[in-house]
């Protein structure tokens, strides 16, 4: 049977590349596309691109109409105003991949402080699984309600986990360099993001103030069962897709460069989306899969490690639909990979 | 019963896309990959994208080996390169969609002319169908040998042909202004494509003599039913994927827009990759898609036409697929378009 | 003595390149610099190019006190704002460039019909000198205010007009087919000029509704000494700057490659911005230059002619500053070519 | 009285880049431009930017016809090809700036184990000055030869040297994370540096295996006073110019993001290219000048230092053109700022 899906926030670039996935999934119809401006025109003339894919108009949020249509909802709207509706579906047994951070920090006191706001939606804080599948698989199967990673976080903590839980890299002095391309910013005009300001042009951003911070600093520290803080650096990057980060970590003991890799290679050899690489990745290897390439070096006593996804797939509706298939019961890589559909 | 295909010539842009759409199709099997360089390397050396999705080594072109292990070929060589070696894989009955110009042309002195080189299977010429589902399906049906058409070509014929056809233009003075992306110019080292000649750049390339021209108008004169013969201008545009093509075309009475627009819905209702659009399209719009958008504006009394598609998609290896599935009796859209396979 | 310059609506990029090329201007001095904004920072936070270069607040703009302060005033306001206060400063003896299309047409209603809008200063209208000294310089100079050319006119006038001076082509069915980079299309933020919205997208827009078409009509008008109309098409490319136009005209006659090439050179070969270039040119050849270089080809009866300027400065300021020189009776190209300045 | 120059390898970015600053330098001419390849055509030919600008042909490179034409030569050839020829014109009394590796390293053993190759002229090997005026100005004025600064080195040493000269930071565990535009990679066709390979794409290169980290290590060591070595990643990133170098340095003491700062203005007060910037700068900013912008950041106990320039510029022809000022004898910032020539 399939599966009835409602996209809230279908404005955006992480909405058009949720819709472009579920269009090719086998067990999802999409049924209903919210938005917050007051004009709610046809999808296709907020996104051409599904010209003569998908007929649906944009509605408003509207709770009662929404439950009993959906069976799940993607929630692609901005943090706090996600789960202030977020909480109304879940309450009223609507199954949500929440791809803000509302729910993603388990401590309120953080997610307060950095994100500047009052969280709509408390209790829930701390209770909802984290959705990185290939850390917390467990814990995201049978639950009501998912927080979707964010893109950095995913990028920095797919290479660093199995290293901090295997003890072979040092909890302390971690740096973290990432450069993401533009659609991160999202497509709300700002001056910052238009064309030529950022073509032809690389800059750092929000330097020691990111709100990634704490998220990478939270799966971390569970990691290596012990408090881990990085300094993290995001750059833009005049591309439209990909993240790369590159990670500067002191050995803990005094593993070779093989024993990095085969510690990288046994944490995800069972990983469809995680592929530990030889040669040094690049954006454009991952760019519109859900794939995450990574490697590591050994440079001067120090592990440097470099990973690569395509930061609207693998960093936000990639992953979203891989745990939407985890709470479907379905094959997690359904419209995901190539290859006839499971 | 899943088909073998082997590709010829499998380290290019037209290539790699081909594989990356026949991994996702149902009935068909990528069994070999050849290569004639020396070094044959794993093609995911070659093509890092495809780490973890297909494992299979380049191999020399030989043709005992290759009969007996593949059903279908699609030739990505060079043009003469490859009508040498198609025509001995068509004497040994394998099917071939050859994605290079050898036999789109009917006529062997016009290639000669335009290609400078003798023609390694002339016999042939002239009797292959234009893999142009659009206009030529029933030829391609049922043929061992399919000439899967030029990028450019197809983005001037599939607005132009309608309103030949129907009489609604002129056959004469059409102006037909091509801008595409670097990937159409291949991936053998140029000093004309490196990144920084390319970038912050467009320019106008081959004026008046680029080897689409006579491609161009032997498929209008076919529809036109006389002699087309369009001046063409093609651009190199600092973009990866895509083709715009502009077409400026004296209208033959005074039809309106809108019976030029009803004309190209017409021809093209039932087409599924050819989408007649009401806004100006963009080439994002179908990036990394096999369809086609197009448009029409009547302008100070000529009809002005503007059509957008990906040039590597439908413009090469979409097409080819879109060509293997009518030759393989599969639905034409399969692996093509959204949804669960048919 | 040393110019005093007041330059209006700085915050933009073409006041930007304004000030770049004044700084290094021998005999101009920039004092004051306006915005309608009202925040009124240093002008380093608003361009970050020009710390350590210019050290000077925005202000709003205020006739009483830029009177007296100020010798020449160049607008880079928007099309009617602009007019309303030139004609002021024009009134209070200022000389003006404006870099706006108020002044640009000489027809009033041909203005209000294209524009929208009423025109704040109808009676100047008609009685200002269009700034494109290679065409006008006589008129230019002495005046007290000039009509600062688009960039796209300026793309497809100067390799017409000499062309159509000679009678060598047709007034009938010429076609302009530009092409230019996202600066053109201001720093105001717009969701259309996002950079995921740009980036590796080509598309037309205005097409038959370009508010450059009459100014162009109006140029080519006046160089044939009848009334021509083209069929203008402006597409917006993924780059920061450049204008590549490339025109097609029926010949007049039977003038050979080598006559319309000869044609060019002759109107040109005393002009120091105007390179007639036997390869075909491209946009990043005169990136950051005051250079316009076009080229003239044979095809199939008709010229195909190509040119290329970047949009920022021979398009717009760099043009501003070309009649800067001329009305204060210096070198023209003063801070404008390479070498020891004149 | 006027400088003639002669610049070898003419064909590349950097070379290019030099000759457009020389051609508005009032005390230079440039006479000689040599090229290793075969063909010699004229230099608008390789470089058509410089069309009406420069009239000149490429020439091979002949000792006895260099010397008495030209009183400076510019090397801009290859490490190992550049000391090959640079010795002998030095002998032969002509002052050269070599924009090459070769006469960077003081140590000669360095070199051989770091480029792999002999050295040509291994007696100079350390007695020649490093051409970073903000540093070695002294040691500049009145060498027969100077060795032209790396790019990614400069990048990296102007922010750190003074940090590490008050003994603000700590000289182990710095980490040097380098992204650069193309042109870094030269103009020799290669599969690497095609457009579609860079195009849409940023990756990690020569991970702790880059030429330039033993010429950072030399220069942070003699500001240090005691070996440095850090650890540097550069990244290929999809623009034509500028660098942007991302510096994480453990504090020696506490000293504060003010501290910081203060050390850093203190050092370039009177350097007229280097800018202490509060903001955080971008690579945009510097695009096209000489100007290195810098700045300063406290996160978590480290010192964040973010420092751009233009590869091509400050990076390479700028500062080679800021050394030939200094041994000239002129104004130092001669051609490489506004305003009227000094």
């Amino acid at each position: 049977m399939v599966t009835r899906v409602g996209i809230l926030g279908a404005r955006g670039y992480a909405a058009l590349e949720l819709i472009k996935i579920l269009l090719r999934h086998p067990d999802a119809e999409i049924v209903a596309l919210t938005s917050r401006q007051v004009e709610q025109p046809h999808v296709t003339e907020v996104h051409p691109e599904l010209v003569g894919r998908l007929d649906l108009g944009l509605e408003l949020f509207d709770l009662e109409s929404l439950v009993g249509r959906v069976d799940v909802v993607f929630s692609c709207l901005p943090h706090a105003a996600s789960a202030e509706v977020v909480c109304q579906l879940v309450d009223a047994g609507v199954i949500v991949i929440d791809l803000s951070a509302d729910y993603r920090l388990d401590d309120l006191d953080v997610y307060q402080k950095w994100y500047e706001v009052e969280h709509p939606d408390p209790a829930r804080v701390g209770h909802v699984p984290y959705g990185l599948p290939e850390l917390y698989r467990e814990q995201i199967v049978g639950a009501p309600l998912v927080a979707n990673p964010g893109c950095y976080p995913t990028s920095a903590v797919l290479p660093l986990a199995p290293l901090l839980s295997a003890g072979l890299i040092s909890t302390s002095d971690i740096v973290v360099d990432s450069k993401s391309g533009v659609s991160g910013a999202g497509r709300t005009p700002r001056m910052g993001t238009l064309y030529p300001e950022c073509n032809e042009s690389i800059s750092a951003y929000a330097v020691g103030a990111h709100r990634h911070t704490p998220e990478i600093n939270q799966l971390l520290s569970a990691a290596a069962g012990s408090r881990v803080e990085v300094i993290f650096t995001p750059h833009l990057v005049p591309m439209n897709r990909g993240i790369l980060t590159t990670i500067y970590a002191p050995l803990a003991g005094d593993a070779s460069q093989e024993e990095l890799l085969e510690a990288l290679q046994a944490a995800y050899r069972e990983e469809p989306f995680v592929q530990v690489v030889s040669e040094l990745p690049a954006t454009s290897h991952v760019s519109g899969t859900n794939y995450c390439h990574l490697t590591a070096r050994r440079v001067a006593g120090r592990a440097v490690l470099v990973s690569c996804l395509d930061n609207l797939v693998k960093g936000a509706s990639g992953a979203a639909v891989q745990n939407f298939n985890l709470l479907m019961g379905l094959h997690e890589t359904t419209a995901l990979v190539d290859g006839a559909v499971a």
